[in-house]
């Protein structure tokens, strides 16, 4: 690893890894400070399987307190670089494990969730999926679940959700909101998953509000998919900088290391149909192949003269702003 | 009781009771035949609860076999006549037992639900309510779970749901569909809950492909609320009847006999919200205080000149043939 690599917060603005120490040795490696980590067995929990989720992290961040450490606020990050750990932010790539019953934000930050996506790719009681032909925005209970979530200081996440839904989001958010991987659709159309990429007005009033983006390595989300090179996608990230500017941009992988087939299967689709897509394993490109790669990142923004302290924002200094402003 | 009375058929295409004794005694009394009975704790029931509130519901048509039978087709409604006893239909007021999964549906049928209304009154994950001030129509889950309950004999309700969900469900659905609790919106505006009404558009689309629609009790629903009067309700009857004809028009009181304040304090805004409107039970008129009431309505229609076999199709036949036809 550069020097540069080793002084550098890096922040993964989101991750759907199996809860397994072989991924947070990876973490190590990888110098990664902090993770957003989504907390869930598959993108459709409910309630009851949310907490089991929940408990799996718990008992992980007990028993592997030498390599992560919760992260409950932006101060257990800066613990975790002075420890050599990496910090672990949990959050729900859904507001299903809410069910009906708003009180249920409250129970679940209690027990240190802190981000909460307000849909997956689809319809639920919340908001529109971006996968939905039609895009509600927020519904009566999403508008008061944003609300709930501002007074609690939870962070709005709005990456799978719909175009309207997410625009819904940011204007009744008082808090700035995220959204945790994307990518913008302006860059390339050779995107596999065009729907799950934000287009420039989004992005513009995202960053207009204080919020913050995450690009996403996902190659279904990179142009050229598993083909894109480091350089294309600094190509990308360099064209979004242009839209938003530098202080509103971060990484959020989306890696789903180490999970099974069965969370690769059914967490495209879901179980609301019985004509599952084949299941085809994500390759990611080359140059990424674990979170160890991240500092192949800042060697090839440093090759192109970006300022150490440009690349240190985007590495995760954004991030950690953004997580005390909202978070606290 | 007159002499028509007893001799007619009557269905109640909705009531939502506690599941008590008390309740099958008063059919007994009023002659009622069969009842759609929402089998939920609460309309909100996720699952779990859901099989809790039809276990409930097992239990009672086991030890009040003198009193009542299940309905799992159109013929147990016969033998329930012949036996002296009230059929029960049952079904969900909401797809929330479903949660996101499609195979529950036919699971729910095995268990013997037979109907299902697709949302409450708020947005979930197959359409919207008719409380929101947007409404999607029915999501891709939505439109996949009306042609699986078309596959499994199921019918569908969208007395609750919005307009746009309503249209789309008589649209996708390959069998009739039903509203079994509402009432038209064009007959009178002194209506406390008007966006429980359909309108003569929804109305004509519905009947067009042979769908059935209750005629609601509820005072909320009712022109003038508990000051409505028998004549009124006779005078709303003949306006429905005027705009979809006499063989798509029955009863849906929404009856909510002996339910507990519990039940009343939730079922209309769930726990999406913390500000929970005041609790008043609803105030039925004088001439409706109990299922024991129905042959009133029939001495009335029979005072207008009604034909005796345009009375027997209102008052339950319609609902038979119309079982028949969509559920077997």
């Amino acid at each position: 690893m550069s020097n540069l690599a080793q002084q550098m917060l890096i922040i993964d603005g989101l991750q759907a890894d199996e809860c397994d120490e072989s991924v947070f040795a990876e973490w190590r490696k990888g110098g990664v400070t902090c993770v957003h980590m989504t907390c869930m067995e598959y993108t459709f929990d409910n309630t009851r399987a949310a907490l089991s989720a929940l408990s799996r992290w718990r008992r992980a961040l007990r028993n592997h307190a030498d390599l992560i450490r919760p992260a409950r606020c932006a101060d257990d990050i800066l613990s975790a670089q002075a420890e050599g750990k990496t910090a672990v932010l949990l959050g729900f790539q859904n507001t299903l494990p809410l069910e009906d019953d708003l009180a249920l934000a409250e129970i679940f930050y209690d027990l240190g969730i802190r981000v909460i996506q307000l849909t997956y790719n689809h319809q639920t009681l919340i908001g529109s999926g971006c996968q939905e032909t039609v895009d509600t925005g927020l519904s009566l209970y999403g508008k008061r679940l944003v609300k709930e979530m501002n007074r609690l200081r939870m962070l709005v996440d709005t990456s799978h959700c719909g175009l309207k839904t997410t625009m819904d989001a940011i204007e009744t958010s008082e808090a700035p909101i995220a959204v945790t991987h994307s990518n913008p659709a302006s860059f390339a159309s050779d995107v596999e998953l065009t729907h799950r990429l934000k287009n420039d007005e989004t992005l513009r009033a995202l960053a207009k509000r204080g919020g913050m983006f995450g690009m996403a390595l996902f190659p279904a989300m990179l142009p050229g998919g598993m083909r894109c090179t480091l350089q294309r996608f600094c190509d990308m990230v360099e064209h979004l900088v242009g839209i938003v500017g530098i202080e509103h941009v971060g990484l959020g992988t989306d890696f789903v290391w180490q999970r099974p087939l069965s969370y690769i299967k059914q967490v495209r689709t879901g179980r609301s149909t019985f004509d599952w897509a084949p299941v085809v394993p994500p390759k990611w490109p080359d140059w990424m192949k674990t979170p160890a790669d991240f500092p192949r990142i800042i060697d090839e923004l440093s090759g192109r003269g970006w300022k150490d302290d440009d690349i240190a924002r985007f590495m995760g200094r954004n991030w950690l702003d953004f997580y005390r402003r909202v978070i606290g």
